[in-house]
C-alpha cells in the first residue's frame, strides 16, 4: 500500500509499505477512506518533536472501513465505518478509568503517527479497538466526520472546556487556524457575549467572522484596547491560546481579567515567560492539555443533530494518492488559503 | 496613639500618630487588642510594593473591640470585638457580588497598610465595615482568631481549594514558613494520602511534621525522587507554592502529575519560566490569587467546634509596644525561629 512516511527533519515520502497486519487481539485494521494533515504533522516534519523515528507513517486523524477485528474486538467488525481519534486509549488504567485518555498509561494516547505507524496511508493499524474507535452513524459524511479525529475535541476540551467558557463571557481566542476556529464554533455553544478573534491574517480573521467572532484584531491593531473597550477595562473572561508560541502565550496571560482562565491549546516547542511578579494577585487561572477526546461521543451527536457543522474547516479536497500536493497546500497557507485539507480514497 | 510607620525602603518607626477618626458612614474605628506582621510587610520595608507610600501605617490582621461605628453600619457595634481581616470588601462591586472580595473594585480588596492606613497601631479605621470585619464568638481566643486575618484563609483558599485537594492525594507544600504550615493544616481537612513538606530549614520542617507533613523534604534531598517513591512515578496531585521565588514555582510545575494542579500562593517579585514545551501537553491546571475571605465564616465556625487549631503557629508573643522588637524577631526566623509573632494590648 502507499503512505507518507518521515524520514527525518525536512524530508516525506508517500511510498510503498507493507499492509499492516493485527498484532494484539485488540487491534483493527482500519481501510482510510479520509484523512487529514495537522499541523502538528508539519512540527513533526520540522524535527520538533523527537519522539517521532525516521520511518514512521504520519497521521493520527481519519474515517475509514474496518477491514479486520482481532479475536478480542467486541463493539465493532469488519465492514463497520469508524473514526479513528487522535487519542488511543487502553481503556484500563488509572487514567483511562478517570476519562483522561490522553494521558493513558496502557500504551495508549497519542500514538498514530507519532508513537506507532498512523493514517496518512491506505490502512491503518489500530490497537485498544473498542475503546479508540468511534462507530458512525450513516448521517454524517466522512469528511464532516473527520473533523472530530482531533480538531473539534481538541479545541473543545482545551480550549472551551478547560478555559470554563460561560454565557455572557467575553471570549478572547488568540490564532485563527483550524484550532481558532474550532474554538470559536465550540465556545458559541455556551453563549458567550463576545468572541474576540485575534490573528494578522486577514483570510483567517474573516473565517473567524463566519464562524461566529463579533470582534476582529488584525496585524497593528491593539487586543488589549479592543478587550477593554468590551470589558470596560476589566480584560477578557476566558483567552484561549491557539497558536503555539512564547508571545501568544504572554499575550493571552495579559488579555485576562483578574479571576479569568487561559487555556492553551497550542503545541508549544521554547519556554514562555510567567509575569508571576502580576499575575500572583489576580486569581488567574492557567491550563494545559492534550485531548482526551471525551467529548468526542456528544459531538458527534450534536453534529447529527445539525447543532454543530465543521464543513467550514475545510477548504481543499484531495485524491489520497494525491498527498504531496496536499502537503505542499497545507504547508503554505498564506499562498493557498487552507485551513483543513482532505484526502479521500477514490 | 502609637503606630509602626514605613518611611521608605528598609526604614520603619513606631511613633505617634493622630488617632484615626470615622470619613465615612460605612465606617468603624477599631481598638486593636491582637495584631501580627506578615512577610508582606518585610517585603513591603524591602520596597517590593511601590504602591505602598512612605508615612503608612502597615499591617493588615488584627483582633479588636469596635470604638466607633458610621451611621449607616449596621452589623456591628460599639463594644463589639471583631476580626480585622486583611480584605475590605465593598459588598456592591461585579466581584464582590461573586465572592471574589480580594478583586473588590468599589475601593476595597487588600487596602490596610497597603493602600490606607493598616492594623499595627493602637487604633485603626476599618471601612466597608458590614462587609469587611467579622463578629467573634466568646468562644475563640484573640490570639487564634488572628490567624484567620490572613494565613488560614490565603492558605485554604488560594492553595488548598485552588489546587482541588481530594481525599487520597498526595499532596507537596513547598516553603514550610506560616503559609506553608496553614497549607498544610488545611489539606490535612480533604484527608489526602500523603502531605510532603518541602523546605531546606529542619525547624520548620519539623513543625510541619507536627501538623500533619508526613514525608520530609530538606535540604539536599531530592523532592522529586520522594514524590516519585510515593506516586509510582507519577507525581504529584496538587503542588502548592508557598515561598514566592521563580525557583520554588518552576519546582512545583515539575513536581505535579499529569492532569495534577499546581495552586501559587507565594508573592512574587519576579517573573518565573514556564516550560510550556514540557506542560502543553500534561492537562497542568495553575492557579494564582489573592485571598478573597469567602471562608473566613467556615474556618472560624471550625475553630470554634474544635477542628482547627492554629495555635501551632503562633512561636512569639509580645506587648503591643515592643513592635521594634516583634519585628526584629520575625524577620530573623532562622536565628529565632519564628513562625507568627503576636503582639497585644497590655
Amino acid at each position: 500500500m502507499k503512505a507518507l512516511v518521515y524520514h527525518g527533519p525536512g524530508n516525506r515520502s508517500w511510498q510503498d509499505i507493507p499492509e499492516p497486519r493485527i498484532t494484539d487481539s485488540t487491534d483493527v485494521i482500519v481501510r482510510v477512506d479520509a484523512v487529514t494533515i495537522c499541523g502538528t504533522d508539519l512540527h513533526i516534519l520540522k524535527g520538533d518533536v523527537p519522539a517521532v523515528e525516521e520511518g514512521r507513517i504520519l497521521g493520527h486523524e481519519a474515517v475509514g472501513t474496518v477491514t479486520a477485528a482481532g479475536s478480542a474486538v467486541g463493539t465493532v467488525k469488519e465492514g463497520d465505518r469508524v473514526l479513528v481519534s487522535c487519542i488511543t486509549a487502553c481503556g484500563r488504567c488509572r487514567y483511562c478509568r478517570t476519562g483522561m485518555y490522553g494521558q493513558c498509561l496502557g500504551g495508549g494516547g497519542w500514538i498514530l503517527g507519532h508513537r506507532i505507524d498512523g493514517t496518512q496511508a491506505e490502512s491503518v493499524r489500530v490497537p485498544f479497538a473498542d475503546t479508540s474507535v468511534h462507530p458512525l452513524p450513516g448521517a454524517v459524511p466522512d469528511e464532516t466526520a473527520l473533523m472530530l479525529a482531533d480538531i473539534l475535541p481538541t479545541a473543545y476540551e482545551v480550549g472551551v472546556l478547560n478555559g470554563r467558557v460561560r454565557p455572557g463571557d467575553t471570549v478572547v481566542v488568540v490564532g485563527a487556524g483550524p484550532i481558532g476556529l474550532a474554538a470559536i464554533t465550540t465556545a458559541r455553544l455556551f453563549t458567550p457575549s463576545h468572541i474576540v478573534a485575534v490573528d494578522p491574517a486577514p483570510a483567517r480573521l474573516e473565517a473567524a467572522k463566519r464562524l461566529g467572532a463579533d470582534v476582529l484584531v488584525g496585524a497593528g491593531d491593539d487586543p488589549a484596547a479592543a478587550i477593554a473597550e468590551l470589558t470596560r477595562d476589566l480584560g477578557a473572561d476566558v483567552a484561549i491560546e491557539a497558536v503555539g508560541v512564547p508571545e501568544t502565550f504572554e499575550l493571552c496571560t495579559r488579555l485576562v481579567r483578574p479571576g479569568g482562565h487561559v487555556a492553551n491549546v497550542g503545541v508549544h516547542g521554547a519556554p514562555a515567560t510567567l509575569h508571576l511578579e502580576d499575575l500572583w494577585i489576580r486569581n488567574v487561572t492557567i491550563t494545559t492539555g492534550l485531548v482526551d477526546t471525551h467529548s468526542t461521543p456528544a459531538l458527534l451527536d450534536m453534529i447529527a443533530a445539525g447543532r454543530l457543522d465543521p464543513a467550514a474547516f475545510i477548504t481543499h479536497r484531495f485524491d489520497l494518492d494525491h498527498m504531496d500536493e496536499a502537503y505542499r497546500t497545507f504547508s503554505d497557507p498564506k499562498t493557498s488559503g487552507a485551513l483543513k485539507v482532505v484526502l479521500t480514497r477514490r
